[in-house]
């Protein structure tokens, strides 16, 4: 195992520390939690976010507390759900009086926790209201999930539903805005390599030199299957394609479209996907308005990439487009 | 070799079409060159800045054109200079009477290409001007430079004298404030692993399983020795230390922090080193100003880290700060 750190039990902590040493203007971490608040918390009157999951996924999610996004995110150990305590911690953070949205990725362990950490808040009389991102069309169930995985579409959710918050949008509203990204938003991921968890210091699964696994999830969860690397175009086409049957896109539709690098996948090559993402939509008449092409939610050092597809309408192209401020994601 | 790719021989012109396709408000590509300029080109009465290089750096240069950084980046084939011909159509592109700035990473063949082409606009009374950016504190010489290399420390020129273009400044002003940042900035790189150059297949290096290279180069260029991997604290307080026996910081005095990925290596560590960078800094009572984390200037796929630091002055604080709106940088 060849890393950049000093101890496999303190990534976290320390991961943490040198964040905030970064963009201290940004954010803070609460004292005795591994949760992330932005520099000013809570804000009056406002609804405020709070993601989070297990580690390994940088940016995702502290890298986007900030102005637009999120209000705070929890950070589990790595590939590991965050307890409800600090979950409880940051949603009591926030709070602001106008209520909490927890966006929360589909993986039994998040949902549990955050569930509980809701009603640990409700029984303080703070209002909290949840939403489960389920964007990965790979698979109905998985290692650590019932139904579908959520992914990289979860940073969607992020985007637009921060944007609604920031407007002075009741809990009601934001929470109906954050399921109409959900209901729109579809992903699907291949990886090149594994990856491995600092703490257990072995691949989190062994791909032979020219395969790779279609349908991979974040924590290295099984895809549909294996099959040997081909052409970057034929194996758009697949993840595309898997895409375009789970969603109604129409010609004249408008999308975003997220290419997401696992970690390790470089930039040119994802531009390189997107080449073919785009012509794909093209040839089908569907619009493309706005494109993210980088690492917004990774799997530690993982080679692969994924592709998310959300179908818009002008609500939330407004609300995508809205001002965003944040380490990991910044629109003017 | 495991790529995203379709054919190594087209993995420039395929990214180009990518990268257009998802920051079609940002940029254009030149019709018959490898030659990226900002969606408006050229403007009337504001020196124009160009840069580029061998591609597989990104998002370096391409990724930096737009408002306050780059107005054209050239890029030639992996790991290779562009000729002087796209760079000389570069010029034209961008040239709005107020002359052009030329930022050029320190290798022989960007150095005397870029020259070459500077010569070409200026017999066409284009007023052109040049820097040379030598951060690198690794080596004197090296495979394909006399001197220091140019390595992430060109993005602070970028960002810096595309910050004072915008303010309508004189092409011998930004030229200034260029060589300003260039005499004060300086970095240094690690690599865990080597990285494949499509076109070749086969890693530029080799590196035992548990072995780095200390002073590597962007394009895998030998640093100083190789070594065992320690943890990061040690290998940061090695390179932050030739950083600081190189430039005359004292106490009191404000820097900026570049902690740069290679590509493959990921953000979870990166801020890990950045930690480390801040603590060495913080007991010098050198004051960190501001901090950028991620990727910058990259080496394909290659794992491994630099850190630049930038001395900074008033005028610098002020231009590093400016609004920069980028694919690939954002400043509100």
């Amino acid at each position: 195992m060849k890393k950049l750190i000093n101890n496999p039990e303190s990534v976290v902590e320390e991961m943490l520390e040198g964040m905030v040493m970064a963009h201290p203007t940004y954010i803070r971490k609460l004292e005795n939690a591994n949760v992330i608040v932005r520099k000013v918390s809570p804000i009056s009157g406002k609804v405020a976010l709070v993601s989070g999951g297990g580690s390994g996924h940088e940016p995702a999610h502290a890298g986007y507390v900030g102005h637009g996004m999120l209000n705070a995110a929890v950070l589990g150990p790595v590939f590991t759900s965050p307890a409800p305590d600090p979950i409880y911690e940051a949603i009591k953070a926030v709070n602001g009086g106008a209520g909490v949205l927890l966006v929360v990725k589909n993986y039994t362990g998040d949902v549990m926790n955050f569930e509980m950490a809701s009603e640990m808040a409700q029984m303080e009389d703070i209002k909290v209201a949840s939403v489960v991102v389920n964007d990965d069309v790979a698979v109905e169930n998985s290692l650590f999930t019932a139904g579908r995985r959520g992914v990289a579409g979860t940073v969607f959710v992020h985007k637009i539903a921060g944007a609604k918050a920031e407007t002075g949008a009741s809990l009601e509203e934001v929470k109906a805005v954050a399921q109409k990204v959900i209901d729109n938003v579809r992903s699907m991921g291949i990886a090149l390599t594994p990856c491995i968890v600092p703490a257990l210091g072995k691949p989190n699964f062994t791909l032979a030199e020219d395969e790779i696994e279609i349908g991979i999830g974040i924590h290295g969860e099984p895809g549909t299957h294996r099959q040997t690397i081909k052409p970057v175009d034929e194996l758009v086409d697949n993840m595309v394609g898997k895409i375009l049957t789970d969603m109604t896109l129409t010609g004249g539709d408008e999308v975003a479209v997220m290419v997401n690098g696992l970690a390790s996948t470089p930039l040119m090559e994802l531009y390189i996907v997107n080449r073919k993402v785009y012509k794909m939509l093209e040839e089908k008449g569907i619009k493309v308005y706005k494109t993210f092409v980088g690492e917004f939610m990774t799997s530690l050092e993982m080679t692969g990439c994924s592709v998310t597809l959300l179908k818009l309408d002008d609500e939330l192209k407004v609300l995508l487009d809205a001002q965003a401020d944040t380490p990991a994601l910044k629109v003017l």
